[in-house]
């Protein structure tokens, strides 16, 4: 039986991943839309190849190029905010939301509004919609499955588990390319040093949270939303190795632990196929070739953004929006040369202590106290950087 | 709700922790039979602590004395075999299989045949009769619960899986005493030092069979016949720390593990609360103390009871019943300083090379290729030895 899927940003690289598994096993899927940003090239090719029957484009001024190249197919060509909307919550049963950033938002709740099963990919909707997105799902029937290698793992160790059943949940960090540097190191970390990661190869944005592990903070925030789980009940390993993506552990003292290679294609067949798995051609794991995995707790005199992460999931409200807006202009300050690296744990933390802002109600809510955060931490730091 | 339990086998180790457990949440259990082989007084205590309805001594010439230490409570004394089924097959929805060796093999298929949950804690059932036992369960309708802690992971690992989204299962070992020593530390190796094992406090037999991975052999049947997997589908990963019990390998590329510490409460908790889970008092894994885990494959030359074992699976029929009882002979060869180490495999080789026995169709069948086995084997030895 096939699975109607759309998948919303499909030429980045979840999208492009999914699209790859999903080429690999043609009986499986039926692609019904794909979403771009702005690339219609891209867009028209993965649609010819799948037989999509709706694309669609965020930038309207594409949509020309895109009907063009869509010339003589039966797929349909679209552009702009409703279009994407109707994709999301159009005929898929399956909606892999991989559209990077708060312009992700929308789409999502309207996927999960129609009560569809939601593969999620998109951070910011758990991060500043929480909530929003929880609530949703629970009253419209969807189902949320993460995408995100730390949760999936979580989501696979609670296959069949009651709520009752579970202690607490371990997220892994790999420690990011800073683990065993020195503080002193750390103030005067550049950007090339910091966006080395270990394991992963990954965007300079990612890469930088990876390395303050405020990464491994707005996954503790998503963990939060998505298993229905107090910050006590949410703890962070670091494990070098990367190999054990994150573990759960039950009333019994039993932990069950996911392991896979470092290959987004794995967690994103998972949510593709659920409740069913599905082959794909990712690496498989030789433990008695890795021969060796480390533990060790994190040290947050040196990683404050875990500490800042958590104090925004425990104040909840909006704090999570600030948090998560001030580090992003902090990593963009830092990857451009204006800041430090320590310096964007400090921005955050200023952005949080100055935060008046209350529980967002709505999608635009947040939007709004994600738009708010950027310009006051934009004109504080230009205030402090002139 | 209360669950209504038997336990074959309460006053030996698997049976007390049951009983620990049991007593640590009576409200969830009831307790309707114990059975013990000898030690009347234990099973008649335990009878009382718990309100068991049925308490049956194997050996007929305690009977006197469990009726008198049962006198005035409302538990009915019974002994032999015939009690011994009964307890095995009567009211009790779940039966726990804790009594050791083949003695144990016609209560368990008296609960399998009667359609129970069976938890099973009793090795000789899978490795001796596992085709008779698991067609007996499909038969019956009745649930196979292993306890054995590397099984009991698996069971955990496979929650909710299909038999298509399984690629193999990893059966981890410590590697024993011997698992960095010379073939020739080997060869002279004493009883005393074979049974020093480096993480689980257990009996003689079973120690050695560690020294040798024949216990990791015999676990590689069981495991065969319990999640009907072939045996190249089944590995075996040496883990010289013992948390990871074991792991399965789905179809694309995950793995799951099971990890907890060396505390057989906790797969027994299991198998009681199953499909729930139970407290337990276990200690709870520190990951961030442990700090490694080490992986290595298992050198088949200095541990030749590996590749025996996974020969005897291959060829099937009663050749697993002539590996286990050649080893139980040979393990009590050595340790009552008839035989060295290494003549053990020797033995099992030997055994296996001369067996001409056919598939068994009955546990009488299985009882009596287990019982010429031993005899060959003993007066071989004794030829040799003399």
């Amino acid at each position: 039986m096939t699975r109607k899927i759309a998948i919303l940003g499909a030429t980045g690289s979840v999208g492009s991943s999914a699209l790859d598994l999903i080429e690999r096993s043609p009986d499986r899927f039926e692609v019904v839309a794909l979403t771009a940003a702005v690339n219609s090239e891209a867009l028209a090719d993965a649609a010819r190849r799948t037989g999509a029957r709706l694309a669609v484009v965020a930038d309207e001024s594409r949509l020309d190029d895109l009907r063009a190249r869509l010339a003589g197919t039966n797929c349909r060509a679209a552009a702009g905010h409703a279009a994407l909307l109707e994709a999301a919550a159009g005929e898929a049963e399956l909606v892999l939301a991989a559209i990077v950033g708060c312009v992700g938002l929308e789409p999502v709740i309207a996927a999960v509004e129609a009560g569809r099963v939601v593969a999620l990919a998109n951070k910011e909707a758990l991060v500043t919609a929480g909530a929003l997105m929880t609530d949703a799902a629970q009253r419209c029937g969807a189902t949320l499955l993460p995408v995100d290698s730390e949760h999936n793992a979580i989501f696979q160790c609670l296959a069949g588990s009651r709520a009752d059943d579970i202690s607490r949940i371990i997220l892994t960090a790999s420690g990011g390319p800073f683990r065993t540097a020195s503080a002193e190191k750390m103030r005067t970390a550049t950007p090339a040093e910091a966006v080395a990661h270990p394991n992963w190869t990954m965007g300079a944005k990612i890469s930088v949270d990876s390395a303050t592990l405020m990464n491994k903070g707005l996954e503790l925030i998503e963990a939060h939303y998505l298993f229905s789980l107090p910050s006590e009940q949410i703890d962070i390993l670091i494990h070098p190795q990367s190999v054990i993506h994150s573990l759960v552990e039950f009333v019994d003292g039993s932990m069950l632990a996911q392991l896979a290679s470092p290959d987004m294609r794995i967690p994103i067949a998972y949510a593709l196929a659920w409740p069913e798995r599905m082959a794909t051609p990712a690496q498989r794991l030789d433990l008695a070739s890795i021969a060796r995995f480390d533990f060790e707790a994190p040290d947050l005199q040196r990683f404050p953004a875990l500490r800042l992460a958590r104090e925004a999931l425990e104040a909840g409200g909006a704090a999570p929006i600030v948090l998560n807006a001030a580090n992003e202009v902090g990593v963009a300050s830092f990857l451009a040369g204006r800041i430090g690296f320590a310096d964007i744990a400090a921005i955050v933390e200023r952005a949080l202590d100055e935060s008046d802002f209350g529980a967002p109600t709505s999608i635009a809510e947040v939007l709004e106290v994600d738009r708010m955060t950027r310009v006051r931490v934009e004109s504080a730091m230009q205030a402090v950087c002139q």
